[in-house]
């Protein structure tokens, strides 16, 4: 293997060796499973950027005790079909996923859940926690504000967060339909890789330090400007709806107080809030036939013309499913970067790596 | 006062009227009194292409037995804080009015609910719903399926809608914060207006009918085209989501079934399907403490720094709550052509007009 060859590791044992990092700097076991089972999984559908390229952040983040190794959550309040969660600066990871299983919980009792966790941090994928609904059939939704990265509309003032939604839905023959996104047009990394590549951005993906628009990638966001709400006005509205949804109603950290993941924080709490619906479809149509449904509507919708030029409908968490499908069988491909730094961690920590 | 000039009516005024039309093509006083209030309620904040200019084609419809003149309200299935009601093609105002005033009792009772309606019809402005939770100091949701105008991305088959959404939160000294929506960058009727007066439309608004992107407003709808999704594919998606949680969900009319308002429809059910969710915050931070706090987030955002050019920054449901002030005292402004519309349905009717 040469040293500029993208590596190829199995799902497995990536996730294996991600679990063993954890467990070094302190993480429970069985939470060290859950945390790389998500990480990893990022990677396995294709959004590396919130995959196994983090870890050396996470591992760093635990040692310097900015976050809890151990998942500590307090029930604050709860009544019937909701709860008020509080995760006092767990791994974001781990209080999403606690938060959705309760969610989970409280639809298969009341036919509906909604549990808001506060105090949480940086969790990664969103859509992989709806997704825990589909085990049992059930819609999934999450929504949660993040570290601060966009003005408000007519602002010059980074105060607000791409705040990401997600849904999922169970289908029948069809895979799960699993959409999952934030509300800036393209992610700051993207604008960092256009610098980097001296290339200009379109119109609409950024604003300029003084809130004007901008085709420099600089200027839109390292250079203090502002990622772009996505559909301008109607995209910094749910931004707001978003935090409103999150800590406004739980008395949480607002985005403009959450640190980002490479700030340092010795608070030990990033801060981060969530939200989290389950919805059970035995309510309505019933189970069955709603996977039923989802089929026939997804037909519908994949057996429509197609435009010029266009091979291929396709619905939200196709693409990802079929990346998922192809790595399970080719492993995971790791750019060189990645596995040194990977590589360095485990030498550092004392972990056994699959490089 | 001349044939030309746009006539002012006050709220009540015109209200009485329209609740006298109703009740003349037989909706019940009670009923004709709520939708009157929603449909003028709808000129009141400025949202004029959903208010009186629409009363002549809600009637022709009730005439000509398309829509229930009765709301008819069935429970379909009932759990906990959810219910899945049909409403027999009654009026989509109507139908709207008393899910969501169900939604409401839920939360009061299980601190949250869910209500979902199938066989509904146009309800106009999605926003006046949630805002009912608004008396009880809860939060509201509101989501729904239209009759079709959009392709699926990638395709050129006019089968989604721009499916709305809006939410309202409470404050306390700040007005409350109402966020409303549909999913495609501008409305048919831009687009209609742009092609009256000669005028190219932005890349970016809409889709030829090949699916390919025009700046041509009679290609990009009357043509046949498509309007385009608000974000591009992260619209689309957000498309198809709305209709899984409402026709999906439901086994009701998906939107390439449903006919719009204009079209004759001898089936009398239109078949809209909406979803409603109220949250109480006592179940979080309460009622109170929200309020607060919502008054605090909003003066962060509004108070922070303006960008070049920009005098003020607002938030959802700013601009319609201060047209609502100004019309409530100086009336509302009813152009020629809606006067003339209206004068004519009023003398058909036998109906008292206050123009």
């Amino acid at each position: 293997m040469e040293k500029n060859d993208v590596q190829r590791v199995s799902f497995e044992d990536l996730k294996n060796f991600c679990a063993q990092a954890y467990q070094k700097v302190g993480v429970p076991d069985a939470e060290a499973e859950i945390v790389a089972d998500l990480l990893v999984r990022s990677d396995l559908r294709g959004v590396d950027t919130h995959g196994v390229t983090r870890l050396p952040i996470y591992i760093q983040r635990l040692q310097k005790g900015y976050v809890r190794p151990a998942c500590t959550i307090s029930v604050v309040k709860e009544k019937g079909p909701t709860a008020f969660l509080e995760a006092h600066g767990s791994m974001g990871h781990m209080a999403a996923y606690r938060a959705m299983e309760k969610a989970i919980e409280k639809a298969e009792e009341f036919g509906l859940g909604w549990v808001s966790v506060k105090d949480s941090g940086h969790f990664g994928v969103a859509g992989l926690f709806p997704m825990m609904a589909l085990k049992k059939d059930l819609i999934g939704y999450i929504v949660s504000n993040s570290a601060p990265m966009m003005f408000p509309w007519g602002g010059r003032e980074r105060i607000i967060g791409n705040n990401p939604l997600a849904y999922a839905f169970p289908a029948g023959q069809r895979q799960p339909v699993v959409l999952d996104f934030s509300l800036s047009v393209v992610s700051s990394g993207k604008l960092i890789l256009c610098r980097k590549k001296g290339e200009r951005i379109p119109l609409g993906w950024a604003l300029d330090k003084n809130g004007l628009p901008t085709e420099d990638p600089y200027e839109g966001y390292e250079g203090g400007g502002s990622l772009a709400p996505v559909g301008g006005h109607k995209g910094y509205g749910l931004v707001l709806v978003h935090e409103m949804l999150t800590s406004v109603l739980m008395g949480g950290k607002w985005t403009k107080n959450i640190k980002s993941l490479y700030e340092e924080d010795k608070s030990g709490i990033q801060g981060t809030c969530h939200s989290f619906m389950a919805l059970d479809p035995d309510c309505f149509i019933g189970r069955e036939a709603f996977k039923k449904n989802m089929d026939r509507y997804i037909d519908s919708i994949k057996e429509s013309a197609k435009a010029k030029g266009t091979d291929e409908i396709l619905v939200p968490g196709e693409p990802e499913y079929r990346t998922e499908l192809k790595l399970l069988k080719e492993g995971i491909p790791l750019p060189p970067n990645t596995v040194k730094e990977l590589t360095a961690m485990a030498e550092s920590l004392g972990v056994s790596h699959p490089f």
